[in-house]
């Protein structure tokens, strides 16, 4: 998928922007790059944000009402298409919530996450949102040890609930809870049944993280062949796999992805917000980056982590600290050559940049060429070489900072200068902005 | 997948090892559920680690020679089948630290990653290890700006290269790089040219981290059919699909999957070993437990995370601090119930242990009956009700501390002993045990 819009099999500008040259012509014509699919949505899903439902049972969270406001007046401004707010059954104050951020009048269409059950639709039409999100559990684990209903009685309740919704005039989608651990026949019967008295969406929800990339492909295929409606899906990242599985989905068919900033949620949480962008930036990079506001990622991320009380991960796409940092010498080479050959992602997209590490055993001279060039410096690339070997030998011994480094560079220039010039035997000095 | 073993086809155990009971007969007759599939290696993969190669081209990494047999030692214990090192062409520690990991003796296989060069090649068999991890790039970007080397040539060599370290008795892998922006004829010619010669296995490497899950399962499953040799894959995280990549390509017929601890290497990193176990274990539950320690998961990052001055991210599987925290109301309720209703992973497994957190406006009774069991306190279900009400009202103000909660059940507990008991006509009291 990389650098090609997979949706309408045509080669893509890749996702540094940079013109198609003759370079990636082999790339191109991969076999391996998707033909046009007529299932995939790549190129046209909608985001629905969770953070203020899914992420309020993030064990840290605790959103007060101004916190709320200022997430979703956020992400309203990065473009994502729905929010998604706790319950107004859950508490008095998460109602008055609901309320409040109905009321600002964003873009976003405010959506509210209840129980199949009508005293809770009740309660969440009153509060001015665009639609209201059903969920109940279908796996016999659910239905065993949560609520105890039978799958007759969740089909007749499911038809009366989402009914009185759209009498209200509102949206509705209806879900399953754990559905990959639910009967194909059941789920696929319900599914059909309330797509038949005319459900906006239907869910699908890997509520404990258990789904594989192709298994959500099949699942998800296989019920765009039994609803018109649009399908909407929600992945746990208990294995690691809620990014993936979400593309998967939307190669399927699914419609809309569920998200949350960071992926807080129940426990290790839901497909996060940037991660997924990643993912998509690199498969649809034109739909993304006119419709979100990539650059605005790090501020939100950095809101939520500061309201939730953690530390961005190390290693999250996009905004962890070493996201584009690159070391070892045979690929900062490559990079200073051409940023594509080891990112897939431009840094400049979401406003951040890169850095190549010098400063360590693993260099080349071509990174510390760089680095002689930034400092100001001349040297011929025989004199680069020799002083990335000086550095070597003492990353070699210890971790050496960015100062140690230029230390040596400056004092083997300077040494250089006491000598006679060219002694090496090459003659044309490296420019300072090589 | 969850809870079925998928290459055999036949039900296993669930994850959390509970026996099979009447009350998941429909998951397991769930059409979803992988039937027999003679590609799959998912019950029978093994492990390349490579903390101390890709490891150490992480950001922060500056691993020195006691460090590194830390690491080595604590791996192997682990029970990895190969742990890789960085060339011993990289500088003259790296040579030395090689030589003293290969001294040491450990049950899981030595290797050193090398460029396809002779000279890399000899400086590397010389140190003693089991075998060498040949690489070269095969994209146009990687022919391009890195190497400059055309396909005629790079065949050439691997083939020189090869048939050099098997003269020698080692295993040798070799690796393409970026090998999902190469030309696909060409990378098939060049595996079936190497896998003629003897290479004991063909790399697949997702260097910029573009891949998605059903490219790469297509690209292992057609590569399964030119090669007889076994297939490595290696893949980055830039798009957040490491470890769903890593599992197709086992669903696909790869054999070996390289990892890191917690994921460290180029920019964000690669399949973090600790979330490739999350994934397996959930597939493969017999092979993984009986192969790996899963226990010593948490110790072995910790090792590595203060080895490279990171914290473990929030949400990392299995050993984030939330990885096993319940929140909701509803999850709550069903966990109590049976764990298995809302947690694929058992955290026994990993020597860790599960949190309901009940000290929020999100809390269910269910949560709140089984802290006031663990306090010690007798209530019945209506009494519970009524200081679940209270808990979640001061929730709804401000965040609560478990301190908080435990001193309004204790209070509202004292209370009822100021009072005639069974007041409120539910005359069985709770077991404190419940």
């Amino acid at each position: 998928m990389c650098g090609t819009d997979s949706a309408n099999g045509t080669p893509a500008a890749n996702s540094n922007g940079a013109p198609k040259s003759n370079g990636n012509a082999n790339f191109r014509s991969n076999p391996y790059q998707p033909v046009g699919d007529f299932l995939s949505n790549v190129d046209k899903f909608k985001i629905i944000e969770s953070t203020l439902r899914e992420g309020e049972q993030f064990a840290n969270a605790y959103f007060d009402t101004e916190t709320k406001i200022k997430i979703a007046k956020a992400l309203d401004a990065f473009g994502v298409d729905y929010i998604e707010l706790t319950s107004p059954a859950a508490s008095e104050q998460s109602r008055k919530d609901c309320e409040a951020i109905c009321k600002l009048g964003l873009k976003a269409k405010i959506l509210t996450h209840v129980r199949c059950d009508m005293r809770d639709a009740k309660l969440a039409v009153e509060t001015g949102v665009d639609g209201l999100d059903v969920v109940i559990g279908t796996s016999s684990f659910l239905r065993e040890h949560s609520h105890g209903k039978d799958m007759a009685y969740i089909e007749k309740t499911a038809i009366e609930v989402i009914e009185y919704i759209k009498s209200k005039g509102l949206e509705v989608r209806f879900s399953s809870e754990d559905s990959f651990r639910s009967d194909l026949v059941d789920l696929l019967s319900l599914y059909r049944a309330v797509d038949k008295v005319g459900v906006h969406r239907v869910g699908i929800a890997d509520t404990v993280g258990c789904a594989s990339p192709r298994q959500v492909y099949d699942l998800v295929r296989t019920l765009r062949g039994v609803v018109s409606c649009d399908i909407e899906t929600h992945f746990h990242n208990d294995t690691g796999c809620s990014i993936a599985n979400a593309y998967c989905a939307l190669e399927a068919g699914a419609t809309h992805i569920d998200t949350s900033v960071l992926g807080i949620g129940e426990r290790n949480g839901i497909t996060p917000l940037g991660g997924l962008m990643a993912r998509m930036v690199v498969t649809a990079p034109e739909y993304v980056k006119s419709k979100y506001k990539l650059h605005m990622i790090k501020e939100i991320e950095d809101m939520v982590a500061e309201a939730v009380e953690v530390n961005t991960p190390f290693n999250n796409p996009i905004t962890g600290f070493c996201a584009f940092t690159h070391k070892a010498g045979i690929h900062a080479k490559a990079i200073l050559n051409n940023p594509s050959t080891y990112e897939i992602l431009n840094p400049a997209d979401f406003g951040l940049t890169r850095y190549v590490h010098f400063a360590s055993r693993l260099t080349g001279w071509n990174a510390v060429k760089t680095r002689v060039g930034q400092l100001g410096l001349s040297m011929t690339d025989d004199q680069v070489k020799e002083v990335t070997a000086k550095i070597k030998t003492l990353a070699d011994v210890r971790p050496i900072a960015i100062d140690d480094a230029d230390s040596i560079i400056r004092s083997f220039h300077l040494s250089l200068s006491e000598q006679p010039a060219a002694q090496n035997g090459e003659a044309a000095p490296v420019a300072a902005s090589a």
